[in-house]
This record gives C-alpha cells, structure tokens and sequence, in this order.
C-alpha cells in the first residue's frame, strides 16, 4: 500500500483549512477559533468553531487523527482480537442562524487497524427546515456526479443508504432531504485503495462550493417569528438524531474523544413542543411530508 | 403472589391522579392535557402534559401499563428465553421556567415476565439549576427518611446508585444532586412482594409534596438573563443525558413506546455553547463544583 495514513491525515487537515477559509468568505463576519487537543490514549485534534457569523450561527470544522489500542466496544463488534486503531477524518456540522438557510453535515474519515484491515467512510447530508424543491435537485444532482465519475453503482447505493441512515426510527421520518452515506469502503477486485482514496477526497472538496451555493440563495431572505420556531422544532430533531443514532458520536464518545469537539454538532437552540402537527397546507407540513425516504430529488 | 400486576397498575394511575391534581393546585395557572393511547403490540397509557404554567414551563407525568411478547434486545441482554411482560409506571419529568426552581424526575415501575421474573424499579432525582445547600440537605433527608421507614440499607445503596445512574460520563458531571435509584427490586429472604411495593408506594406519594416544598421556597424568586442562559444550558445536559444514557427512554423507545410521551422529559428550550466555562467564584461555577458523585448532601 503506497498511501499510508500520514499522508490521508496531512490531506484532511489541509482540506479543513480549504473549507473554513471558504466558508469564512461567505460568512463575511465571523471566523474560526480553533483548539488543538491531544487525546491521553494517542493522537489529537484541531477543533474550528465559528459562531455569530452573517449567515452561520454555530458551526464547527473538526480534523482528528486518533490511535490506540482499539476499544473493546469496537472488537466485539468486528469480533476481532485486539489491534491498535488509527481513524482520522474531517467532520463538519453548520447551523445557520436564518430557518431559510439548511443545517448541512460532512464527514469523510479513514479507519485502519494493525491487523491490515481498513476502510473509507463519510457522507453528506442536507436539513433544510423548508425543503425547496429546486435546492434539494441541484444538491443531489451534484452529490450523484461525483459519484458517477467514479462509479455509476455509487450514487444508486450510497443516496439509499444516507436514506437508512440519517433515519429517525422513533419519528417515522429522515434526518431531511439525505445525501450519500457510505462506510467500510475497502479495497477488493473491483477498486484499489487509491481509487476509494481519489472518491474520497471529491467527496470532501465538493462540501464548501456545494453548501455555499445553496445557503447563498437564501442567506438574505427575511422570515418570520413563526418561521424561527419551526426551525428551533426541527433542530431538536437533529439533537435527537446525533445523540440517538449518530455512529460518529456514539464512535466518539466509546473512544473518549473530545466531547465539545463531538457535540459541536449540537445546534445554538433547540425546541420541543409536545406533540408539536403543522396547520394543513403550510409550508411546515409540506416539509414534513418529503422527510421521508426513497425521494428522487436528483430526477425531480 | 397475592399483589397482581393489574392491581399495582390501578394504583399507579391513582397515583398519577393525585401527583397532577398536587401540581395543578401549586401552579395555580396551567392544568395538565390528557392524551390517551394504546400501544399496537399491546397496552397502552394516559400521557398527562402541563405547558405555560405560572411555575411549571414544560412537565409530564405519564403513566403506561404496556404488555406483550419481550423485545429481542431485552430477552437478549436477560439471556431468556422468549416470554411476554408487561411493564407499568409512572415517569415524571418537571421544566420550570424559572432557573431558581430545579427541574425534577421521579419514576416508580414494575416489571414481570410470564416466567415468573418480577421486579421494581424506580427512582427520585433533582437537578437544580443554581444548587442551594438547604435544599438539597432537605431533599435528601426526605429520601433517606422514606428508605430508612423501610430498610436501613436502603438510602445508603440507593444514594450512591443514583449518583452513578444520573452521571454524564463525557461530561464527567452528574446530572444534578442525584437522589435514589434502584432496580430489579424483587423477592428474596430479606423482602416480600408486598415489603417491596410498600416501598416504591411511599416513594410515590412523597414526590409531589417534596418538589411543591422545594419549587415553592424559589418559586417567586426574581432572575436575570445570565441565569436564564445558565439554565438554557443546564438543559441541555439534560437533553444529552436521557438521549444518550437514560435507561427509561432507551426501553421505550426499543419497545415501541409512544414517542411524544418517552420525549415528554425533553426541555421546552435547551441551548449548546461551544465550551461554555462558568466565572471564577461564580454561582454558576460553585453549582457545577457539586456536580459529582459521593456528596453527602443529607448530612451536610
């Protein structure tokens, strides 16, 4: 294997630096803080959190490259004997201030074990708290050309996927309009570590340019008291889903990361309402009705 | 067995009953909703919300009587067999809106199998926003006061059992000044059935009282802006707390409970600030210094 983990950690941090420097020209006003943090098993991090900004009111960029002796949690999974582990990866969650303007999530990461085994993971996903039919076509459509030019069976099994995935079972509805999700990503007959590395690292350029066209067609938008609360009412449902279901938290918390670099995907606020219905035929209940799964945005 | 299962199921309604009509005379504004449901694999249970209350911002005290065959997950982790159960309580979550009144949580239940399993389980804890020593020397004392009535081994294992229930790992925090837990409370030499329900009646009754006592020393209480943000924070510990730990909510939810009910606990608003840390020598900082496993608050 000529691409060893250092050089997959050097190109995750150098993506992060990319990606806040074009997320902080879009903000315009706020800029990332980062904490470096080591772990006491091995390894470290370089936390960025932006807050206040023009358009984003609580985000965070994560870079860590972790390593150690692999958690028991994580053995029993695999049913593997002991190994030391090394995982670095890029993750990110923004929460804008406007309801108008999406919640977005990325991760691209790298998993690799003493005992040879390893494996790509990642995805992105899109929560808008009013889906607009236009924005959630151009952002699938974009997600399946960086899949197609590496792989026409990509898009096809990796949208479904983010559909599983970001899925809140107890709610009966997805996360929002999904992505692409996909994990163990290793090599075999069909694809070398290099190609899944090449898909990878599209997948993590894509993130910025993408985010921004979209958040930059509402960022200016006005809304309403009403259009807040809704946007408070379904950040709680992020809120259940990362602390419910979200393997990368629960991935961090079993290998005592760094919570408030983990739970920097919280939300500034979040609402719960009891047994919160949209009115009939408001926009609120149109969204709620396309967070499910199986949508074709892309052929919209 | 002369105590049956319908019948503790009839009592923890009453219980329920007079806990909301206690509430509803304290708050003097707000009176609980009643949602009746029904659980399609069997049972079913009378969801009881309180919203907007001159005291009370957000509460529910729920009770369920829920049967049928015994999930996987639980068979599983008991290594039984398949059996049914049947499964009732009630569960109490209270959000003040002021910071000055704590949020409280009580939860008393019984569980069988048709194999002849039984047990009790339950518990009172208190998660004061700002912690006032007096109070919390007067809640524990109360605790201590209804286990010693029943067994001198009681408060000196269901203390500390409550301070390692209630406990954030990633935060390494408890949740707030704990109280007492405890589980799988079945027969044996020491205790009949009827020792046993004795026990968890009494811990029943002495809720409502015990929180109006506490609520009603703080209740008219002025308070700032800052203390509301403290509080909006200490929610969301809260927040992370039943999502990601609390063994109530993970069993409902795993048994396909009712979701608005499971989330009733949820806080009305809860705010995440990027490593938030309190003032030197501030209020905010002495209540998080109490947030830890082993005080003796009853014999402070």
């Amino acid at each position: 294997m000529a691409l060893d983990k250092q050089e997959i950690a050097l190109w995750f941090q150098g993506l992060q630096d990319r990606i806040c420097q074009q997320l902080e020209a879009f903000d315009g006003k706020a800029t990332f803080q980062e904490d470096a943090w080591t772990r006491e098993a091995g390894g470290g991090g370089r936390s960025r959190v932006i807050t206040e900004g023009n358009v984003l009111e609580k985000g965070g960029v994560n870079f860590s490259a972790v390593e150690g002796p692999t958690p028991e949690k994580i053995l029993n999974a695999l049913k593997l004997d002991q190994a030391d582990f090394f995982a670095t990866g890029v993750s990110i969650v923004l929460h804008p201030s406007s309801p108008k303007v999406p919640i977005i999530h990325m991760n691209v990461r790298y998993f690799e074990m003493s005992n040879g085994i390893w494996w790509f993971g990642g995805g992105i996903d899109l929560t808008p708290i009013y889906v607009i039919e236009e924005d959630a076509k151009h952002f699938h459509q974009q997600l399946k050309a960086v899949c197609d030019k590496h792989h026409a069976d990509y898009y096809p099994k990796f949208k479904p996927w983010a559909d599983d995935y970001f899925y809140l079972p107890h709610r009966k509805e997805t996360r929002g309009i999904g992505g692409i999700f996909f994990d163990r990503l290793s090599g075999n007959d069909d694809f070398t570590k290099e190609e899944r590395w090449k898909f990878l690292q599209d997948v993590g350029e894509l993130f910025a340019p993408l985010y921004i066209e979209i958040a930059g067609r509402h960022k200016d938008e006005t809304f309403t008291e009403e259009e807040k609360g809704w946007q408070l009412l379904r950040r709680s449902r992020y809120v259940e889903f990362n602390l419910l279901h979200d393997k990368g938290t629960k991935f961090g918390l079993d290998t005592d990361g760094r919570t408030e670099s983990i739970l920097m995907s919280m939300p500034p606020l979040a609402k719960w309402e009891y047994c919160h219905t949209p009115a009939p035929n408001s926009p609120e209940e149109k969204t709620q009705s396309l967070l499910k799964k199986g949508i074709d945005f892309a052929g919209m």
